[in-house]
């Protein structure tokens, strides 16, 4: 039976409590200050994949539209990654965070060293929507509707401790605290606007969940990798590879 | 053997000298004057098609580019035709003159009665972008270089021969003069210092020459229906229908 929008809205919002990354036992390390200074920089280079990736999932997601005011409102998240006049963007964002921590930018923006599973997560995120319906690619970037609370913990922990956190530092988070809920609210909106049938609601959650999957496997391969017992795959980062400072305590 | 960057440039050229739809028969017509207001009208539902299909094409490009700063550079193609704060953009600007000559602005919008031989052309230049490689991808782009031509003999005619014509149905010509120079000398410079092997040429070459097939069967279809002997396919657009004025002479 379709499910009336407060409904669905609460459904969508129930897969975030249940499967979002903010669940993952690496954040608890990360924002507890538990992170050894090499597994704050694996994270920093992993993640780096995920972001340098979603412009072009956005690009991928404004190809398949046919609607110029669609695409038009769309722009804005690339707009909010790759920079205008007026705004670096934040990938730069991401890449100071990269030198905050010791790492040399441009290795971290040339992607080598990048855990396999996290391209692999990353990347069926990209396929995904180019090749499903505009619905669930819309529906696949609700994730953000439980991102304001992470960034949040994330600033206050990294604050807390770890010397390198500072405005400067951490100014991604602050631009997305600022940036993600104007996306987010027009997402969820469409969402519930489009799935009007049950089938359509089914496919809406199923994206979502698809999402909070890529998150939450990139954390796992993370922790694989990195955390104990560490197994790293061959080609990706070593520890000390690449760092030009020691500063994170 | 690899040519010279003025050779090839000269090469690239060469392929527009002899194949750009600036040669066509229609456009002997249309900027002569010789073109009945529905041979006006089914030529701007048809190419509003390809107008509506341009920036699909720009974000499939975007979609495969990892490099930031060209997804930045590339993202005012976008702009260009859909629109900002600031300029309301070619799409809107066609629709303009879809109105001038007399045609319902929603129902060309719609691309309901677009002539299938003229989606299938636009559809596969979208496809070809997704596909190829990004040199091919810019090298089929640079039909540009061959546009301004094409568009002042255009204003000039349309002007002389049309009572439709003025600067506020003709703004999309007009401001692509402004705007597709700016393009073409980054494209060009690009597939210049990237097509840096005798094979990566011939493919660059090979682009173009697509480009201009995909520009020249458009007009192909729309002289075989439109003008002697016209032979209307099955559900392309009937000359009278959705006309609200018939103002062009």
């Amino acid at each position: 039976m379709t499910q009336s929008h407060a409904d669905f809205e609460a459904r969508l919002r129930q897969i975030g409590a249940e499967r979002y990354h903010d669940k993952h036992p690496f954040h608890d390390l990360l924002h507890g200050g538990r992170c050894t200074p090499d597994q704050v920089r694996a994270w920093v280079i992993n993640r780096y994949y995920y972001q340098h990736s979603i412009p072009m999932k956005d690009a991928a997601f404004m190809s398949r539209v046919e609607d110029s005011k669609l695409r038009r409102i769309w722009r804005s998240r690339i707009e909010d990654h790759d920079g205008t006049d007026s705004n670096e963007g934040g990938i730069r964002r991401w890449l100071r965070l990269a030198e905050a921590v010791g790492l040399d930018p441009d290795y971290v923006a040339s992607t080598e060293g990048v855990l396999p599973a996290t391209k692999f997560a990353v990347d069926a995120y990209v396929r995904y929507v180019r090749d499903k319906s505009l619905l669930e690619a819309v529906a696949a970037s609700l994730t953000e509707l439980f991102a304001p609370k992470i960034h949040k913990d994330r600033i206050a922990g990294l604050l807390k401790n770890y010397d390198f956190a500072d405005d400067r530092s951490l100014s991604y988070f602050r631009n997305r605290l600022k940036e993600a809920p104007k996306d987010v609210a027009f997402g969820l909106q469409w969402v519930l606007d489009h799935a009007d049938t049950q089938e359509k609601q089914d496919a809406a959650a199923g994206a979502l969940i698809f999402k909070t999957d890529v998150l939450w496997s990139q954390l796992d391969a993370l922790y694989a990798a990195y955390v104990t017992p560490a197994r790293i795959p061959p080609g990706a980062w070593i520890p000390g590879d690449q760092t030009t400072l020691a500063k994170v305590s």
